[in-house]
């Protein structure tokens, strides 16, 4: 017996690391997608392997879409990829869902779903958690900001993606959950770093340490998944530094609005802009550990 | 069939929410112990519960001791109880194990292992984590520093206290482990916490935040055990604030001593600090959030 599903017109902008493996799982879901990147002999290239249509230009991807999907790099990116004149809004059908699953500013998000309204676009911010791993796996958290009507039509697409999908709230939510997440992820990052540093400066054997303290209260996703990379010297980005500040940034602005003040995750996002400026900015972000060691 | 055990002659020095648990534990197993406490009524009362003989001075339970254990609370106090004339180092057998598992100093610890070797005393340093839930239930990690053959000889007695019990070096790398344990926590611990209260000043339901966030990259057991607890208001003090303090300046001396800036630990600590001045020493280390939400 077949497998009945209602097969989508898909439109994916932006097939970089994550964006390449999330179309693909859409295509083998039998949905049918078309992709655009910024580079058009790329997105070519990738379409052998991921068996998306490539297009030249967003328009050409937009034109009959049901659902968009962006994935791309910083917030400049996703305003151009929306507003430009050859952007979604202009050229995406009324009636259609647009999805920015790029991690970017909650008030961008809420200007972009704005916009959209006026031309009868439901647009959500679904950015996510898991990283190059959880995409090719199609493992990812998902964290939507959004209509609840947007998001229950999207939802049979969201879960060809990720296993945890939650709606958060509405427009920006999604983006709010991630800047969380990201916090805690910085403050995780730099104990495990701090910790091995510590530990190397000590003369202890920091493999000894990691494996003494990861298992009570210091223990973490961190500390048990990327501490060991950090130590092996693997520093192939799953997480680029560059993008880790950019999410940090953001968070900053976000906080200030609110008249807030996040004094740790202000220290790392410092050490990583010296380690940025230093010549790391697309490394791994467990690389922080080499910065740290030759300071 | 009874369960054959070789009886030892302990003395147990300080029986706070940690020590008196953890010299009740001996009981249980069988040994005879000796129980010292600055507060003299104090220990005559705990002695009903927990099996120990109370004596007034240390010099009464060291004198016949073969193992003295010690759970204080600041460096100046493990100084005091070794090295004060009425003191362990001046009262105990030639022969004698000596175990401090107070969070101290790793410099100190190596010089009370040197004072005790001139006496014929092995001084181990053994700090442990899992805090008052982990003393009650036997299940600490204790971090053990010193000689091997101490150590053999100890295990037996640590087993009656903790479930991972790892000699991770000479004297004082049982201190430098628990420094690289503290650093951990607190980068989790100000994880949670900026994360909670950048979820609250933009709107997110915290305790979906953390729900969407747990499972992934930003996980921790701080995440799991502590921020529940944090968002719940229930601050009473697991690990007190003053303590924690005590730990991040050890553990900041020791660092300037080899030359290395930890970055994110110094923003922890100057977080703290700040609390305790506006009267939070005696609360909870999760109760953090409290002194951020008044920011």
């Amino acid at each position: 017996m077949g497998r009945c599903i209602v097969v989508s017109k898909i439109a994916w902008i932006g097939t970089g690391v994550m964006g390449r493996q999330q179309a693909g799982h859409l295509v083998k879901a039998g949905h049918t997608v078309k992709a655009y990147s910024r580079r058009y002999e790329a997105v070519c290239q990738q379409a052998k392997e991921f068996g998306f249509a490539p297009c030249a230009t967003i328009r050409e991807a937009v034109a009959d879409a049901e659902f968009v999907f962006v994935m791309v790099g910083y917030p400049a990116d996703v305003e151009q990829v929306f507003c430009g004149p050859e952007g979604i809004l202009e050229n995406a059908p009324a009636g259609a869902v647009v999805v920015d699953m790029t991690t970017s500013s909650p008030t961008l998000a809420q200007k972009l779903y704005a916009l959209g309204k006026e031309k009868g676009i439901a647009v959500m911010d679904a950015p996510v958690s898991g990283g190059d791993k959880g995409a090719r796996e199609a493992t990812l958290s998902i964290m939507v900001g959004g209509d609840e009507e947007a998001f229950e039509k999207t939802l049979p697409l969201f879960e060809c993606m990720g296993k945890s999908v939650l709606l958060m709230g509405p427009a920006g939510y999604g983006q709010h959950t991630k800047a969380a997440n990201q916090i805690a992820v910085a403050g995780a990052t730099a104990a495990y770093t701090e910790a091995i540093l510590y530990a190397e400066k000590a003369g202890l054997d920091p493999h000894k340490m990691l494996a003494a303290i990861g298992g009570g209260a210091a223990g973490s996703w961190q500390i048990a998944n990327m501490a060991p990379r950090a130590l092996a010297g693997d520093f192939a980005p799953g997480f680029f530094v560059k993008h880790f500040i950019k999410d940090m940034k953001i968070i900053r602005e976000e906080a200030a609005q609110r008249g807030v003040e996040l004094e740790m995750l202000d220290s790392v996002l410092h050490l990583y802009e010296e380690f940025a400026a230093a010549g790391g900015e697309n490394e791994g972000t467990q690389a922080l550990i080499d910065f740290y060691r030759k300071k």
